[in-house]
């Protein structure tokens, strides 16, 4: 971390900082440059909150020069996670392809739709039982019900499956029947829930906020990685911005940030980051050639009648003509599909 | 809600979508224009997701009516409701000032700064014991041990305690020793947290979201109203933007809003809003000018010292000089500062 | 148009507004469902200003059945446009590619580039002679002179010229010795020049504003198609969002909405609108898979030397690598490289 | 300029980046820590462009250490700035409220409401001869015949005259016919236009960009003085966010952040900034008590007849009302409000 002093700093103030920083546990690096005093912290600074400098009158910037993450950090760890699900792999030369509807709604729908996407070709079924809804009266899922569900569906199937967890009550049941639990954008920021799942071996899929930065996002990472769970898988889902022609932006260039920034997997989902169920198989594709470990895909076997998210979602025929696309672009990328 | 339908909708379709909306027990009003048809829903549409519509292939707008927001809306209840929280009053006529450390570091800190707010004057003492923090490795607050010394600060100086939860798990405690809780943006939308402050009758502080949309924000007080629970307290505490002088963008803008459109409480943090320690009398004078009910005020007694936030936190000495600017306009808009 | 009527509006002031609309050569169908009146506007609304409605007290919502762009909309023109350019052509199964400094710094920086790019492969040689930068003590382009060293570029390749104007004093010029004109995001909606441009049959590269909504950068198109320019290629380069890893964050999926909402080529622009050198070649391949007809990338032999826009340059080296790439995808995807 | 290299630089290469540094005409002074290198550059980097050295290898962070703008600085002139406008002042104590039409329509709208706002207090009369309208259909405003009856009105009120440019090619009849000459949002960087306004002594009144951060704008403002025009005012107009229920996001802090940084007047637009009619008298109020230098607002005789922007025009009645409360308020800050 290095602080930039004002022109103007006194000695006095000066001396005051560097002992202040010394107590610290810290050593302290002093660069005196043209009107312009530089102090260099030597030591762990990834406990100091660099927002605390600020506070002193004569630090006028102060600038961290190395991530804040560490366990997530590709410095820290060179090579790709493969996170292994069931013997389905997720990271490095593999493609996963995640299907099913935003809302598990009944027995015969999961298991209809299993069946279908199965049948395309599929690596994981999804299906929320918990629903985070914007509103308290639309629906909010079934529940540990849906969770029954969707484990015949997955005895019908053989597919492992992927639910959203919306609080750490139900964790010993999603430890039981879920394969991969995935933590939402709205609740990435959710640190006790992201401790507690640090603390399983389960894999997780933790889902980019709303309004989240990269940064802010493998911090989230970190959170589970600190507790000891290194099975993270990253999900880019668009982010809020001022266009309303589609429902996010989504931003595939995240997809080479983090590459860059972490050994993590990351997939991508084109249904909820655009909100637009034509647009979900070209933007499938497209994060497939930018070296995405895999996508989630909305599929409802009847979108106009789905209690959630119609809009979005594709039915199992517009995902069976998606499919044979992304092996020919998975063979092209020199990455496995896992299905 | 209203459904326009494309020009080239053929009959078979529409009557197919007409079917569709009666089975669902609702009213239909065709009305035939000019190359558009538009379907009135006629019943009552809250629970009705509007997205739904949107995949039936002949409709190409969907527009709600009426807001979807229904015990939190002035509709509903015209006239301003007033939180009652130990006898000090929060809405209409009233004006409160929450003072106080973002997080409890010592019984000795937490005390001495609660004297001094008392004395300067303040409403209640605000105290994070658990707090949100984007890294695992910064500090994340001392718990119940942080509730411990925030109770022996109201014993010493009778101000009632504002503090965050995090989680379900420690609500009992919170219930004994917190008079208002606070739900941070972060979790604005942590919808079983919600559903179980609304389950308890004790006044819940909510902020809005980083970067969540006025009506999101109401709808999440709907959960908690919706089960019961009357006392909601809204916060403004900045919205996220490409501004990056400021921490955050502070929306004064949504004061008026949300007085508008709801008759709950609304205050404003400028302490998180800009993120700067002297933009925050200025910015609390303006939320007062414009009709808050209050402002929630970060003050330390050491900023520089500060574990989390030091540079949006004042002095005691800054904030006694703000308490007068304070009172003088609050009488200019006839509002009664409680302190 | 569609007015929505608050549930208490009077009759007496329905019939005003009734009246109103009719004087402006409208007609007007009433529609009475439960508790709702709504007006639907009969006739051409296209030079309606939506928001006049919305300060009659009575009118609660206005909604446009029919997007506001007449000549660029795919429902005017269903047909791709093709642009043709000294005979390379840019639209529908064609694929360009742009390739060029930020700034043109001399004469032999820009030729030595143009035979560079030209071998590697390219279909037309950008440079910019007059560069808007956010500083005016920052390099400003060499203007006239700059247009010159194109000009030559261009008899010592063959490679037409793209270029960006900033003002119409200097059209004639552009009009001489450009093959492109470019039109910057931040003179998206500079109207005087826009509209001047329409009145060309000038090759017009118009980009989408830091912040323009895709309708509104379609409206921008507009001004140029309704003076009688058909000639107008959109270019996507990143729009201004809270992330600061990249410099923008490119909206690919701008580019199937263009392929929907209109018939215009799109290209993008993956230097400006990531701002890394490092990722430009694999977010060119993505807006390939995904229908763009283009890409623009910034070559330049000397990055560090930049006097523009170091870090998003890429060498000739580097580019050399990316062609094949390009022309291996725009075989799958059936899109002729006009290289 | 501070540049921090990465941990593993090497000898060759960073001897080769100080050459280009000092071959550039500037000092450098090498700080070695712990694991970073930090060069500080000397001399007057005003003209550097920060991205270029970002395109080092080594290079890891580059920070400038003083603002890019100058000659706007508040370091530069640490006075207020007071701009004088046939006889009325903007800046430092002086309050001023511009009043009038979005458009203006004809010589009787104009003078009727130039007589309203006149006798209920104004400072300045604004009306838009050319407007910036989204689309090539609507309204484009009156042109010359505009800047006639804007004229005409100021003969009969006295009122000096705002009105938007938006080409240099009509400079000289705004350098003859009105008293400032605004830049709008969509032109703020419209750099031929800024610079061209720099060469005259003209006040200039220079809107905030849709999506620009403070320091952009301040750049535009520094077009506009570096060519030695002084008599430059700011007026912050709302910013484009996600939220939707106002037309923009008025950033009231804005105003505390220019005065820190600047010595330039800045006013507030709260009819663009909101959208809203009915929060324009609150927001202006707001922005008063915050220290800003006047207020801008839309006042139409009849908003809903308004070819342009009704929904955020109030009538000269409401006008009526809000002076008597900017009276109040600037005596309480000691501010004279110039009507």
């Amino acid at each position: 971390m290095i602080l930039v002093l004002k022109p103007d700093a006194s000695e006095h103030l000066k001396n005051e900082l560097i002992n202040d920083i010394e107590e610290m546990g810290l050593g302290v690096h002093v660069s005196v440059g043209e009107g312009t005093t530089i102090i260099g912290l030597i030591g762990d600074t990834s406990k100091i909150n660099s927002y605390s400098f600020s506070s002193y009158e004569i630090v006028s910037n102060v600038l961290r020069v190395t991530e804040p993450f560490k366990r997530a950090n590709r410095m820290f760890e060179p090579d790709d996670t493969i996170v292994d699900v069931c013997g389905r792999k997720i990271g490095q030369g593999y493609f996963v392809v995640i299907a099913g509807p935003c809302s598990v709604e009944s027995e015969e729908q999961i298991v209809e739709i299993a069946k279908q996407v199965k049948k395309a070709g599929a690596t994981f079924l999804r299906g929320g039982a918990y629903k985070p809804r914007t509103s308290p009266y639309s629906f909010q899922g079934l529940g540990l019900e849906g969770l029954n569900y969707l484990k015949i569906a997955k005895q019908e199937t053989g597919l492992p499956i992927v639910s959203e967890i919306m609080s750490t009550d139900v964790l010993d049941r999603f430890m039981e029947d879920v394969d991969i639990i995935q933590v939402g954008a709205r609740n990435m920021q959710n640190f006790v829930l992201l401790r507690e799942l640090g603390r399983t071996r389960k894999p997780i899929l933790l889902k980019r906020g709303l309004s989240a930065t990269i940064e802010e996002w493998l911090m989230s990472a970190e959170y589970i990685l600190s507790e000891g769970n290194d099975n993270v898988i990253l999900c880019e889902r668009g982010i809020r911005t001022f266009e309303t022609f589609t429902r996010n932006t989504l931003d595939l260039s995240a997809v080479l940030a983090v590459k860059k920034l972490s050994h993590l997997p990351i997939i991508v989902d084109p249904s909820h980051g655009t909100g637009k169920a034509w647009m979900v198989g070209s933007m499938a594709k497209a994060a497939l050639t930018l070296g995405a470990d895999g996508v989630i895909i909305e599929v409802h076997n009847n979108p106009k009648y789905a209690l959630s998210d119609g809009e979005q979602s594709i039915t199992p025929d517009k995902y069976a003509q998606i499919l044979p696309v992304l092996k020919k672009y998975a063979e092209l990328e020199n990455k496995q599909l896992e299905v």
